[in-house]
């Protein structure tokens, strides 16, 4: 029997990391929000890699810190190390990894989302989606209520048929021994929203008593963690080393002696995995001549003896799995507490959605996380932000709100999935990013900030901090420009300290620091009129954009030219089929990704700069 | 394909309260210990109240404390209210009870038992148990594992086969929205176990943002609070308030009104259901008069909105579990976020089991917990304790551990489930104990801490703090003997502020602590040469001891007469086909329940003082 739960503005199904932001978002933004979960204590579960962060993703929670959403937030509030990556490389790819304790990360976001305001958290199980005339009206719990909604936004994961495979065991089950969704593929199948299979895997986790460290090089925290949230000055916690180990060839000759026994190539497992976080086997069996696989040993948390095994996903038959660890230096003697294991699950193809996350051919029903075909807690955290806006913007009939590939690794990640679709689990890589020396995770707040302000998400706190900011980066950027520098015993002095050239007539601040070995900090010895409040991260930004002015200037230059494209809209009632001198190919392509612009038609594989010239005279000689 | 995982001494099956105290007593006893859940997450779950303690099961949980078990330590550590029950009754029925914060609960004792020596723990589903010769040889896990053991604790609670039920809906789970053990029972009917179906259930929780406090009254914790483990002196924490409310006309009509749709009365259920804690439809068919029941709504932790709707316990519909609770003054608004549900589970006959909790036809397999037929954290964790005690005995050929009914309420739980069994899930109650006068929560040290020496799980810290504790107490009982009081005018002005007739004579200090008004604390006024360093709860045995000196001598008595039967042992051999003159009844039951001694004997149902008395003939004749 079915009976009314209740009327609200947006259900969310799923409570992972894009169910977390999408519902916050809603419910922020003042729509009425009831949002579901199987099992309430898998809220915010991380059932892979305990750590937030790392390249590319650093820049996915920095961007959706300064739009206004949690993760950096919990990230900072509950995390147990930290390490900036990459700091020898250049700014574009530096990134922060920290690792989370994975229990304090859940319950501290669940109870934010428990004390927010428009928000109604419930366990249960959602198994069917009502659409009347193209919209959504309703969800369906699997205990018979039924909740009136205007949109829902689906944030599913994993759990949608999942099929954990462990060697030649596999059963149906959700992510970390929870129960799987049955149902709701069948509503989607019902729907006409096409799915498709795919598979992702995680290492054992294994007893810190049955470690040898002393074989395994330490990999302390940063002396100074560095936040993720703009919100946060710093953070004092006690951190907790990881441990370096590497595989070796007798890890590989146990693996490859059992190879036959791995679902992976038995065809046991039938979704596609992804490729930047391969099993151990796939490792080893595509790359025969490397010798050594990188292990790190990872802490679940800062009072539990799970470990995680960075590097080592397996869904290899569990003693295959604790045979070749135990060939591992310093886990000779590893005792295992939970064996890794592959998931398959259904996803849906992402090419049905608009920019703005929500289905083409259904009013309402929005998409975010794992669900498209992604990967990872923060490509999933930034869709479910997105989503949850937009169904906002949709609510208050303002426009949908994009962004585009010059704006943010959000807008990257999304034009790839809704342009490109994607045939295997999407991460997010700096290599994804054009623009990516403009798109750094430490200016995150110059480039979103006022938009967070403009949606209604960056609150009168944050939006304060960053105007203080930014004013002092201005006037700091203004005063060194300002500033003449000349030449004395001690400017020379200072210069010789750092390996640069002496100067022998007057120079300014600003371009004295465009000198690579001359960096802000050490310079305030010849700096006299130099205040004494400059942030850290105000001297970060400094440094940067003074030394790379002309990297960054030629980038702007190239975002230019991508705007113009981007600019040239393409109307939704335009018809391909009256347009001659496409190709089939393309013309197939484009009626079924329906690109709002110029430039992400252009995107579309399969769609040449011959069919983008045609379409551009189309336009033309429409308008 | 099955592989050798490891040989361990004991294997543990399940990790609630019941496995929790079973695996960390085998590890600390020296023991090679494996111990499984089906998910590690939800070791040590509290499914239902977040509370332990309340009467006769606070004189549990201290037992355990005393012995050397973990529940007592665990609660003190994590909980966020405690209330002294019953405190104008008598020192019997005293009780405590702790709210708990259920995640720190389970996280602390995790970490214990992680932390512990001797003990792995594995996230796995034992699937099948092998015996071989009438021995336990091996468990073996649904991903292939197989574990070499010698001894076999079963501590499943709720999960064999479990199914939940809300209103028409019911599907195949465990509690709180976990797996099941679905393999488990087949392997059990294939050992010839006798299993039974007993159901069990839980209210809503809901929202506290949803909660009218105004209209409820509060209920504090004690201005004190008094720790329950006998390691602690005190304990500070901030707490938090419980809430009082009641159900009302409304509230039985919505319930009668909807009693069709009970899956308790339409036949659904057919799982046998706890007397003491029956659902809120099962009290208000039963009590039609009762125009009121009492609710308290309890926090299910620190960091959490989410509250426990305690004496609601249902599984009715969801919708109308709603309407039921809105009627009720304080929950008007009132939204649910977890509903309500009954599940039903397999247990086993107890009386298949010795009184050391090892199954009679099968050697080292051994039950404890809810999956003997009992309900509440307590019970559970008395008898994982007591079973694995008794493993680690049996494995260095000691006697079995047994307490009997006048050592503990430990002893009797164990004696009613293995000598009358149970038709439904048994709680423990203080009428349940014939000698409650002298098996007090308070004295629980006293009774059992030499044993728990003597067993080998009271280590060092704790025997020394019991026997400084021992001694002050018997060092002050000596003085208060030998200290005359004399007539003074100090001495009667004090026992006439005590409402006490002044002393004409000089009394001992003993004598006159027997006078009810008068107590050993305020009394230090006229007691010159009373030490400074009197301990409370040394204070506390002195006022008790003294002043129902004249009972507990009575009861001690009694249970001298008792101790003769229970000394009057039956050996294995007997052979009751071979005694005449005993009624047919009483051979069948002799038979099944193999009582060890007359005393037990004569507990069973259905054999007759007659009977007995033909035994104990039977057993002279033959001596």
């Amino acid at each position: 029997m079915i009976y009314n739960a209740g009327v609200y503005d947006v259900a969310v199904i799923g409570l992972g990391h894009a169910g977390c932001e999408a519902a916050l978002a809603t419910a922020r933004l003042g729509l009425k929000t009831v949002a579901f979960a199987i099992n309430l204590d898998s809220i915010a579960l991380m059932p892979c890699n305990p750590a937030i962060g790392g390249p590319a993703k650093t820049n996915l929670v920095r961007e959706i810190d300064a739009l206004g959403g949690q993760m950096a937030i919990n990230t900072d509030l509950t995390l147990i190390q930290e390490r900036t990556l990459n700091t020898s490389k250049g700014p574009a790819v530096r990134a922060l990894r920290a690792q989370s304790d994975k229990k304090r990360y859940q319950f501290n976001m669940k109870y934010t989302l428990e004390k927010q305001e428009n928000l109604d958290i419930k366990q249960a199980e959602v198994v069917d989606i009502e659409v009347e005339d193209g919209q959504v009206k309703s969800v369906i719990t699997k205990t018979g209520a039924r909740y009136l909604c205007k949109s829902c936004i689906v944030t599913t994961g994993t759990y949608l048929r999942g099929r954990i495979i462990i060697g030649d065991v596999s059963y149906s089950g959700g992510p970390n021994g929870l129960f799987p969704a049955n149902e709701l593929s069948k509503c989607f199948e019902r729907l006409n929203i096409r799915l498709m299979r795919f598979k992702t895997g995680t290492p054992a986790r294994v007893d810190k008593k049955s470690i040898n460290f002393d074989a395994m090089e330490i990999q302390p925290g940063d002396d100074k963690i560095t936040p993720f949230s703009y919100m946060h000055d710093e953070i004092n916690v006690e951190q907790i080393p990881c441990w370096l180990t590497y595989t070796n060839e007798k890890t590989h000759e146990v693996i490859m002696r059992n190879i036959d026994r791995s679902p992976l190539y038995s065809g046991e497992i039938k979704g596609v995995g992804p490729r930047y976080c391969p099993s151990i086997e796939d490792k080893v069996v595509k790359f025969p001549d490397k010798l050594r696989h990188q292990l790190f040993i990872e802490p679940e948390g800062r009072d539990t003896n799970e470990m995680y095994v960075q590097g080592m996903s397996s869904s290899m038959p569990e003693d295959v799995q604790i045979e070749f660890l135990r060939t591992i230096k310093g886990l000779e003697n590893v005792k295992v507490m939970r064996p890794g294991y592959a998931i398959e699950y259904d996803c849906i193809d992402p090419t049905q959605l608009k920019q703005s996350l929500e289905l083409k051919t259904i009013s309402g029903l929005f998409f975010a996380g794992q669900v498209n075909g992604t990967s990872g807690y923060e490509e999933a955290a930034a869709q479910g932000l997105m989503a949850g806006i937009n169904a906002a913007m949709k609510h208050y009939n303002r426009e949908p709100f994009i962004l585009d590939r010059s704006e943010a690794y959000i807008g990257v990640l999304i034009d790839d999935l809704v342009t490109k679709g994607t045939n295997e689990p999407y991460r997010m890589l700096t290599s994804r990013a054009e623009y990516r020396l403009i798109l750094r995770q430490d200016n995150a707040d110059f480039r979103l900030t006022e938009k967070g302000r403009q949606i209604g998400l960056v609150d009168d706190e944050r939006y304060n901090r960053f105007l203080m900011k930014k004013a002092q980066y201005e006037k700091e950027m203004e005063r060194l420009k300002n500033t003449m520098i000349t030449p004395s015993h001690d400017v020379n002095e200072y210069l010789k300290s750092k390996g640069s050239s002496p100067i022998v007539t007057g120079i300014t601040m600003y371009d004295l620091l465009k000198r690579p070995e001359i960096d802000y900090v050490s310079s305030k010895v010849i700096d006299s009129g130099r205040p004494d409040d400059i942030r850290d991260d105000v001297a970060f930004q400094i440094d940067i954009n003074i030394k790379y002015e002309g990297y960054i200037k030629k980038q702007m230059e190239q975002v230019e030219k991508f705007k113009a494209l981007e600019n040239k809209k393409i109307p939704s009632w335009i018809n391909y089929d009256d347009i001659k001198g496409i190709s089939i190919e393309a013309r197939q392509k484009l009626k079924s990704i329906m690109p709002t612009s110029v430039g992400q038609a252009s995107r579309i594989s399969g769609v040449s700069p011959a069919d983008i010239s045609v379409i551009l005279i189309y336009l033309q000689s429409r308008r």
